[in-house]
């Protein structure tokens, strides 16, 4: 089942995704898809859905991240083997994953522009697979770790790349500029995969309909059940936290000359199983 | 005045302290300091404490984190100018700050011990100075930062030193495990500091007694209002928000040998003006 969470009007409201449309289960059930995650509720939320007429159409709506203000949301760098050879430092495959953490306010959601900020103009995108924790743990093993996931949805990881290297050890900055990323469109419950669809899974990314990011899950040095588990070591997961995956090699950094992002660019990152992530991309509108 | 949020029995308030004692303002004013600091009623807060009896003796309560769930913890790396030449790689003074997040659950509060958790042996102190946001902001010009702190408090931005090196470009794993660092014991508001007390503030770390680390905010490279106009260049700032401004040379991993934390330790953090923080350290529990 499809989760989205969505504005219609001046309300903001939850939902699932049905053949008729959009069935508002905020109305239904209150809450929000965040505390239906938490409360363990999916399955009967698409019991209802399924039995329900639809309250919207998709058309009708405008996208919000799936999980507006998520406890945490960490995403793993360097992740697809063919990305490390990018560097081309000649480093050896790293033993542990990388990590950085972003801010809710960082994303935008799907048909939103990203902002391309008045400090840099080296906007650059990053299609992801992003993981939503459904269940709370710490110290997961591996061989439980997809239990602990609610579902998938697309992340653009919008990021500044002059702003990455502002210090020597963190990318910090660069990869919080407001509205310089982008999450969505909906979160597809993880009953839809099996662990095939897990471990093979295409990402693909183009820029005005160019593709220039193409690979799938099988190639990440760290696959979902290995990063869940290893950041459970420090981390204590709840549900709702997000984990960004990583992105492939193509990113418009790695171009001679680079291929930064532009206003009017239209950026959509295809994740097999899940849907398409579509952003814009506008000057950032500052307030004088 | 002082703020602190705090557990007595089996409820959690917040309050101020006086010559007489804990003031409870939750009871009186309701919300939490959080909610206050957002809705800019420090001064409201203020006169109610200074005419009410105390509630509590401040020996009865159970310290918690000032602010519980802060939108985001930064925390800034390396910025005491002697501290960039422990690193002795011959390198310039750095252009930039660098930054990093931690999670709210990888600190414990006033009072309670650090974990050291089974991963790692390498637990290390770093005494910090903290800013806690109180008005909104975004691109907040240097001249005006000092009007964006709701107050100060203070951090043992407790780290895993091995941890912070599992990757190239990031520490954000060895900074946080759970319950690693602390943070308290309260908030100190911005009314009770000079100009001048901000830009030349001394932090005193001790282990058992004995002083590892002592200097002053006159020696960081990036000072409070740096950092907050800076940092406002890519996040949005709100009410809450937390900043550590970085510790002073003097961790445990700069000796040689090193000195990491054990189990029965005593970690005192003291900013002048502020406070002290105190923890213990224990091998964490954990659950089988």
């Amino acid at each position: 089942m499809r989760y989205l969470t969505y504005k219609i009007g001046d309300s903001t409201s939850w939902g699932a995704i049905t053949d008729k449309g959009v069935v508002d289960l905020g109305a239904k059930l209150g809450g929000d898809l965040h505390s239906i995650i938490r409360e363990d509720r999916l399955k009967e939320a698409e019991a209802l859905a399924l039995t329900s007429e639809a309250s919207h159409q998709l058309d009708e709506v405008t996208y919000l991240a799936p999980i507006t203000s998520p406890g945490k949301i960490a995403c793993i760098g360097v992740n697809y083997a063919n990305r490390n050879a990018e560097y081309k430092d000649g480093s050896e495959p790293p033993k542990f994953p990388s990590l950085f953490m972003r801010t809710p306010e960082s994303f935008t959601a799907h048909d939103q522009p990203l902002w391309r900020p008045p400090e840099s103009h080296q906007l650059d995108y990053e299609g992801e697979v992003v993981i939503v924790i459904g269940k709370e743990g710490r110290r997961i093993k591996e061989e439980d770790a997809y239990k602990h996931i609610a579902g998938l949805t697309i992340m653009n990881e919008g990021t500044l790349r002059d702003w990455v290297r502002h210090a020597k050890f963190n990318v910090t900055q660069g990869k919080n500029f407001v509205n310089s990323g982008s999450i969505g469109p909906w979160m597809v419950s993880a009953d839809e995969f099996t662990v095939d669809q897990f471990e093979n899974m295409r990402v693909i990314t183009t820029v005005n309909g160019e593709v220039r990011q193409d690979d799938t899950t099988a190639s990440m040095m760290f696959d979902f059940r290995y990063i869940i588990s290893y950041c459970s070591k420090f981390f204590h997961f709840q549900p709702g936290d997000i984990i960004a995956t990583g992105t492939p090699n193509g990113a418009g950094a790695r171009f001679d000359p680079p291929r930064y992002l532009a206003p009017g660019d239209k950026i959509e990152v295809t994740v097999e199983g899940v849907g398409t992530l579509t952003n814009g991309v506008i000057d950032e509108p500052i307030e004088n």
